[in-house]
């Protein structure tokens, strides 16, 4: 196993120990372990808190989007391992501002479990909790199973525009009516071409044979639907990007926000190239792109591959897109 | 070979028509094969035009740095080969706002020629242009020999302070001090984990054990110091440290920057364990860390390993790295 770590036990307490020996001033640990984060400056009094958590390996996916026009804090577990419920309770408290929290996180078993229970715990302190799972991954179920895919990139655009809704002093039904909405309307799908290792294993998650690819496969190494010798780059946007429009058909002249995310070990270059065949497919069908996003956003430590989450936009998601952020991680368009 | 491409031949130009798809509002091609890119408002008038270039490969380097507080422009080449002198030529002409033009690239044969070449050419059309080569890397020559040593992902200091010194309204001579200072003050090093495959070629451009790193590597597989078996993250760094700290000395109570790269396959969780013990090691030495930037800065496509690089502060340069700036490619503090 060929990593920068120390322990192989230690990774995520040393990776949050240097996260917080060199973002000090934006992130703020509220348990000696570390394993839970807020904003430096939580709670944020009269705004609606936003948190979320999952296991680690993805950044800057949790960690990575708490800052001022995103998250107010996140609970982070071990390597691809929910974090516990006493951790997403304590972020809770910590960033509850009077005006309840908003739990966004993806659809896995382990976290629905946890977050549910935090939930539960914090009600009885009086603090009101809601709940929106994503599930923007088409592959993961077919059509008709929404609620039972998983959730992968498209997360971003849940944070983006709820953290931008709770910016403007909005009530905490609607915050979660917007992380609702962005969820209903954005959709993803990856592809992997190698696996990652987990440190404490020290093997690879999966085989994969030397001229394969696997599309829709899950960010934890999760089957895909398909699996077969790779395509070119203009054949792989058109499976995804068909896939997405076939899920969710988007009219002609409307308007959509598109992110290609690197899983890893995938260079910005063939980010740029597939950019380009997502870009003129969905230019042919008369799709509008008002923005995009590319660059490693949810990743599987070194797995090569990359998914393209497409955003299905209206003039209310349009305009809590444009709202500033500021991260650590800063993601720009 | 495992990529996200169409034509192994095709791989830059279809890399650039995706960015300027992507950035066109941000970028403007000056050439029909658009390898000559420039800011999309270039040329500046009344500002020193900064230029850089260099072959594809390292995005963000080279083409990431155009835009507002960065580079005006760059001449683009094919996977690690430089540019000609040509590309140069027209990316100088846009980019001349009546004050001349400063060359900012890293010390390799082809882009010292080309660039020289270059030169000449502008001058003969009357637009002053002035050179500074980047040679941060510690490993490439011993000390003594620094003129000779390669330029890595210190030359983000480079183009960062001498862009935002020419904002100032600064005459060439003052822009080229700052980035000659910047560069007298910059160290780098890296180590390797796994080699990179250029597109045209479809192999690894080198073999390293399956146990192995090699520590000095350069960006482009260039044989580093030494070969052995992989050590832990506190020991990696200890030598990176070390090695920059004992070719330029820092006093205890001075400020620094610091820059940990990934160069490509390496997850962004194993940058933050090496900048955790960077961080220690500075501290100990009572050296200050005024900044620090972490993340993929000048990569090598898919290989794995990073470079730390430190940056020795004073008041002038630390003004100087607080300027904003904007680019398609997110590198913020």
């Amino acid at each position: 196993m060929k990593k920068f770590i120390n322990n192989p036990e230690k990774v995520v307490d040393e990776m949050l120990e240097g996260l917080l020996l060199a973002h000090g001033d934006q992130l703020r640990s509220v348990r000696s372990d570390n394993r839970g984060l807020v904003r430096a400056d939580a709670p944020v009094q009269g705004k609606v808190g936003i948190a979320t958590g999952g296991g680690s390996g993805h950044l800057p996916l949790f960690l990575g989007y708490v800052g001022k026009g995103m998250l107010d804090g996140v609970a982070v577990g071990d390597i691809f391992a929910s974090p516990s419920s006493r951790v997403m309770l304590d972020v809770t408290r910590a960033i509850n501002g009077g005006k309840g929290v908003l739990y966004i996180y993806g659809n896995y078993g382990g976290d629905v479990m946890n977050f549910d229970a935090a939930a539960e715990l914090a009600d009885l302190e009086g603090i009101r909790v809601e709940s929106v799972v994503a599930t923007d991954d088409v592959a993961s179920m077919p059509k008709g199973n929404e609620s039972q895919r998983r959730g992968v990139a498209g997360l971003f655009y849940l944070y983006k525009l709820a953290a931008a809704k709770a910016d403007t002093g909005a009530d905490l039904d609607e915050v979660k009516r917007i992380a609702v909405k962005a969820n209903d309307r954005v959709r993803s799908m990856g592809v992997a071409l190698s696996p990652c290792v987990l440190p404490a294993v020290g093997r690879p998650t999966f085989e994969i044979g030397e001229d394969d690819m696997e599309i829709g496969m899950g960010i934890h190494g999760e089957p895909g639907i398909h699996r077969g010798k790779i395509r070119t780059a203009d054949e792989v946007a058109q499976t995804l990007v068909q896939s997405i429009l076939e899920d969710m058909p988007i009219p002609a002249g409307d308007q959509v926000s598109v992110l290609i995310n690197g899983l890893g070990a995938t260079p910005l270059e063939e980010l740029y190239i597939i950019y380009r065949a997502v870009h003129k497919l969905l230019e042919e069908r008369g799709i509008r792109i008002y923005n995009r996003y590319i660059g490693e956003f949810a990743t599987s430590m070194e797995m090569a591959g990359l998914s393209v989450s497409i955003l299905h936009l209206d003039d209310e998601l349009r305009e809590l897109l444009d709202a500033p952020f500021e991260t650590p991680f800063r993601m720009q368009e």
